[in-house]
């Protein structure tokens, strides 16, 4: 046994994981069901866009050489609507009335915006000022070119690349498929959901807070339990897991679990690559492969086994997705108040944040920080880190917190509360 | 008609639609599909957790009267699991082993934790020095008590929640309903994502990408298609609409489309509260109610159809769904070049995040920001604001970008590329 395999630095630990992540398969998808996805396709553009030169503004389509002077009248022939495709061709002294992306009509070769004319008599405005050839004239082909590479095999499917999927007519695209995600929970002591209720059990919680973290990342995860601590019963729960892509083991309890659960997943060819990490919460979590398969034997305090999920399992299933960003966004914060902290593990600590009147982030204590204690876990917006070689921070020192999902949003708008300041 | 409803600033727009957001209905859902929810209920513990006093390490039960000096002797009587129920007392001189989450036996007040233990001969441990009554013992109920609230109403679902939820064994939770929202697009020089290629009109595009927004919100909504340049045939669609909790009509183009869209609102008895936000792109965007649906009329053009549901529709969904959090999270960048802007409109500005070499995070345009240009938009992490008095930004400057989803992940993890730096 390597000794080192049992004291893996958080930074050491997510990069041997992701050396063994498999690249999953493509998969055709209807286009309204691919946010979120990345493209195994180079997706070209199939006609100039826009098709033709269109107007960037309401107003007048006209032949910037009539407008040589100040106070020009020109005549009005015509109205051009987007999807209108006009034939007559404006001659000198003309021009017409055009909308936001109607073509340009023959002849004219700029706009002048509706608030910069006025309407005079007899079908005729007045133009104060000259334009210059091609003013708010959006160019054939500006946007994207027919037959140019408008997004490359690798990005991801974001609402605007949805947008440029269906102006490229793509009603299916060909993306990364998810990972089948399996998550068993083990040990004797845990009451399942619709069990009865009985006061000197446990609550299974850990496989439910680990299906919403799979779910938060578009993944619908198999729920395949509880194992009881029988070498039977495990290794055949264990054998029903390992079909899948990926598969998570919350164990009952830290050792005891282990005991069960890490000989089992060896006896039935599982290769680990660690059994140890220096963090806190989270140190006894494993990883182990067998041929493309991933297995994640999670510790089975409630927090540590989702904080070592944050760490290390979502990265595994991003990067299996395809995802060139794998980790969570980090932010700087202010602490509102001191943390203690020994050199030796990285740790974790949840935390709320919150705005102070100057705008800054804070960062203070989600509540009670035992690894069992789940209450401050769901109250928490992040995981404020502190590196191994850390001895604690003072108030108002600042430190990095990994954002969660609903963290993404905030109580103010920046508009509503201070339109007067600058950024 | 008020020119004020013409010209409100990006704030004032905002607070006019949440003062007419009706909060959503509750309705019961299952634990596994409430991720991200808001909780309607308050959520009282039934029980304590942990429901006895626990160890909170592997180690040993111990007497700390025991453990007088450096060095004693003690004689291990059992081997308790989690899930155990240990019934006999440890008497003077003796210990058990016990697990993480085990139960204390009777008689022991503290743990000692098992590397600070020596296995000797016969069955006994020896134990170098003293430790506390108390030590690494989670006490009943320090997690919750009986009867205590957990979760209160108005409690977004994490996956933490979900967990804690699980520990309550709560298989079904009484949540907000989400809203139905219906999206109409119209203008006769749309094509349609399955009708046969024309190469002078225009792709359907604003539809499917307003549909991802709303599908990274956790609603799917419902396309009605696109709406032809004819009245009775609009006012069709947008009484089909209006039968939703949230419309959004989506112009043809700017202008030209709402000449039609907004007096047949008004003939099916909408009434508009505002119906143009200086800002840019988005100017053109209106709101109105009937009853308690809400209508938004989107620009035509792509990029200003999606930043103002960015502004105005993101915050009305999340409010209905009884967030507290309506907005997206903003973050500071600098600039990596200068940003030109007239003052009058706040603009917004499709940017890419990077972080440098220090770790700041710097803001790069996303590429031409044409409010057709909807590449952009795709590339894009987020949108820089530049507030409407501004007078344009240098390179190096600092600026708030408000964050879209796909911005929630990084490329780094802050543990394998930099495991020697302090925050």
């Amino acid at each position: 046994m390597n000794d080192k395999l049992n004291n893996l630095s958080v930074g050491e630990a997510q990069a041997c994981v992701l050396r063994y992540v498999p690249p999953g398969g493509s998969e055709a998808v209807p286009l309204e069901q691919s946010l979120g996805r990345v493209l195994t396709e180079d997706v070209r553009a199939n006609r100039d866009l826009p098709p033709c030169d269109v107007s960037a503004m309401d107003g007048f389509a006209v032949r910037s050489n009539d407008l040589v002077g100040d106070d020009t009248v020109l005549t009005v022939i015509g109205d051009i609507k987007a999807g209108d495709r006009p034939r007559q061709a404006i001659a000198s002294g003309q021009c017409a009335r055009i909308m936001t992306g109607a073509p340009l009509p023959p002849g004219a070769d700029a706009i002048v915006r509706v608030e910069d004319t006025q309407a005079l008599s007899g079908a005729r405005i007045g133009i104060a000022a000259p334009v210059k050839a091609g003013k708010d004239i959006r160019v054939q082909g500006e946007v994207m070119q027919n037959g140019e590479t408008a997004l490359a095999a690798g990005t991801e499917i974001t609402p605007g690349a949805v947008g440029v999927l269906a102006s490229l007519k793509r009603a299916r695209v060909s993306v990364r498929r998810r990972p089948r995600v399996a998550i068993l929970s083990s040990g004797d002591e845990l009451e399942a959901l619709d069990a009865p209720f009985d006061p000197e059990r446990i609550p299974e919680s850990n496989a439910y807070a680990l299906m919403a973290q799979t779910q938060a990342l578009g993944i619908e995860p198999v729920y395949l339990g509880i194992a009881r601590d029988d070498p039977e019963e495990l290794a055949g729960c264990l054998r029903q897991g390992l079909a899948h892509d990926v598969l998570l083991v919350s164990g009952g309890s830290s050792v005891g679990a282990h005991d069960h659960v890490r000989p089992t997943l060896e006896a039935l060819g599982v290769t680990l690559h660690f059994w140890g990490v220096e963090m806190k919460p989270g140190h006894p979590v494993a990883f182990g492969t067998r041929d493309q398969h991933l297995v994640f034997a999670l510790p089975g305090n409630p927090v540590s086994s989702m904080v070592c999920f944050e760490q290390f399992v979502l990265p595994a299933l991003r990067a299996f997705m395809g995802h060139a960003r794998l980790f969570r966004r980090t932010v700087t914060a202010t602490l509102t108040q001191a943390v203690k902290h020994r050199p030796g593990r990285a740790e974790f600590v949840r935390v709320t944040l919150q705005r102070d009147a100057n705008g800054r982030l804070t960062a203070a204590s989600a509540g009670g920080q035992g690894s069992d204690n789940l209450c401050s876990m769901a109250r928490a917006d992040g995981l404020l880190i502190l590196p191994e070689h850390c001895a604690g921070l003072a108030a108002g020192a600042t430190a990095r917190v990994q954002l969660f999902d609903g963290a993404g949003f905030e109580v103010a708008s920046g508009f509503m509360e201070k339109m007067e300041e600058t950024p």
